[in-house]
């Protein structure tokens, strides 16, 4: 199942049903306004959506239109909770040597996790406005995870049916989806994220591979001593795989490699008027969650 | 004016308009069902909202009841961001001292601000659940503003006119107001803010000395490079005076104080069964925003 949110005009946009291509979809006030209040009720929500989804899917949905990612919010357009991780290592390693920091001690042990902006997220294809471009703009590539009510002191092995959604994430976020994911594997997300700036591919690194704390482990240790609400969104941080050979999905981390190899950083941040595009195909080459694409603008 | 949120089965509570002395309230579904929805759209809401309190402390609004505190929901219940200050330096050298910490290299330049925990407030006379009482558990008495949306960029100069709410807050919160302060200088609230342990009294330090950088200011940090969404909260961090004899708002700071004067701590953080008050008395010993009043119970 594919949902997203539209824009309205209200702060939280309308939620719709997309099809499997991402070529149509339906409003579904009738099962919930928004995705914050299907999440709340996802038990009630999610097979009536699930079959709105499959008339979606067999052309047979009243009311379905064209689906333009141009309109699309942020799947959820603020949420109460972001907490993002960072748990591909060989990322948190180059993005510390570039600024002479040090590995946290335990890192091996505890995954290392923030809260996370999430007041307001911007849509998959708005422009990113900033203040200004001097001060290192750079973009991140993720896969989050969204959670319905989670108790306080879960244990990762009862986590992980709490997740039902899948999204991409811009440390900003598209179009949201879980058991339409053949390639999740209840803890992780077995594909590559492909990112680029301004056209040119930046980096494919495998989100599955070299994922230090899964989701589950990640939900667990952020309800250690307290519950996560329904709607929180668990980041996992900057995909990034030990092979170099597999690119980047940040600017600082290409930027630590020419450091290493060159002594110097070339690759610049972003500036205004650069384009950021964030995108997961499945095996057939088919877009799962739509692209992120992005331009960074002035304020 | 003051505003409370009360227990109605929903995440959001229901939004009532409460009297001076806190003692009578009334629903005003026709203004707002929820203090979110208010603070959304305040301009309009304000004045009803004004409105409804005028005839409530005149004894002639209808509809009007009792007010129970322990009825009472957090005045926000969930919050689409809680960004917490820590501008009391006295507390954060204290605090730092005690983990063998330095300061930041910028504390008297740039405030310190981090993105804190806002899906779930506990109401003021809720109990705090927790799964164990042995990590060191302590209160923080603060003071927290709410704002409307704040333009990203906006200067301190134009920050405080977004500052519609003032309340109490145990790194959980209570009871809501503004115009209601004679105290309330644009930048800061003048008053001793009081906090007891086991109904023994731990400290009373002004809010509004050794405030180093004040609410305006810190929303222009938070706002440099994004805007703020409406019903965003806004601490100031522990209150805590240079003046040791105004006491302590948590329980850390004491232990560092006895630390400093007897070589070790004897004051134990707080475990199962212990009870917390905070509380700010205007200069006629009248409670302003009621007490938060809750126990530390096991989850």
């Amino acid at each position: 199942m594919k949902l997203a949110s539209l824009k309205n005009g209200q702060r939280d946009g309308s939620l719709v049903v997309v099809d499997r291509k991402l070529t149509t979809c339906v409003g579904v006030p009738q099962i919930a306004l928004t995705l914050q209040q299907a999440i709340e009720t996802w038990g009630v929500a999610a097979p009536k959506l699930k079959a709105v989804y499959d008339q979606l899917n067999a052309g047979t949905a009243a009311g379905a239109g064209p689906f333009s990612p141009q309109r699309a919010e942020s799947p959820l357009p603020r949420a109460f909770q972001f907490l993002d991780g960072s748990v591909y290592l060989s990322h948190m390693r180059k993005a510390r040597k570039a600024r002479g920091a040090e590995m946290p001690a335990n890192f091996e042990t505890e995954p290392l996790m923030y809260q996370a902006v999430s007041d307001g997220f911007i849509g998959p294809l708005d422009d990113m406005p900033l203040p200004t471009d001097e001060l290192g703009v750079d973009m991140e590539a993720e896969v989050a995870v969204m959670v319905d009510d989670v108790p306080m002191g879960i244990t990762a092995d009862q986590a992980g049916k709490h997740i039902k959604l899948v999204m991409l994430l811009n440390d900003y976020t598209l179009r949201v989806t879980l058991d339409e994911l053949p390639q999740w594997d209840g803890d992780k997300l077995n594909l590559p994220l492909i990112s680029f700036v301004n056209g040119k591919r930046i980096g494919a690194p495998h989100a599955g591979k070299d994922m230090y704390f899964n989701y589950p482990q990640l939900i667990a240790h952020a309800a250690r001593t307290r519950k996560l609400g329904a709607g929180t969104i668990i980041g996992a941080g900057t995909v990034a795989n030990k092979d170099e050979a597999a690119g980047s999905s940040c600017i600082a981390e290409l930027r630590a490699n020419e450091e290493i190899e060159n002594g110097k950083a070339s690759t610049p941040f972003l500036k205004f008027g650069d384009r950021v595009r964030i995108e997961m195909l499945d095996e057939a080459g088919q877009t799962i969650f739509g692209a992120i694409d992005q331009k960074v603008v002035k304020a």
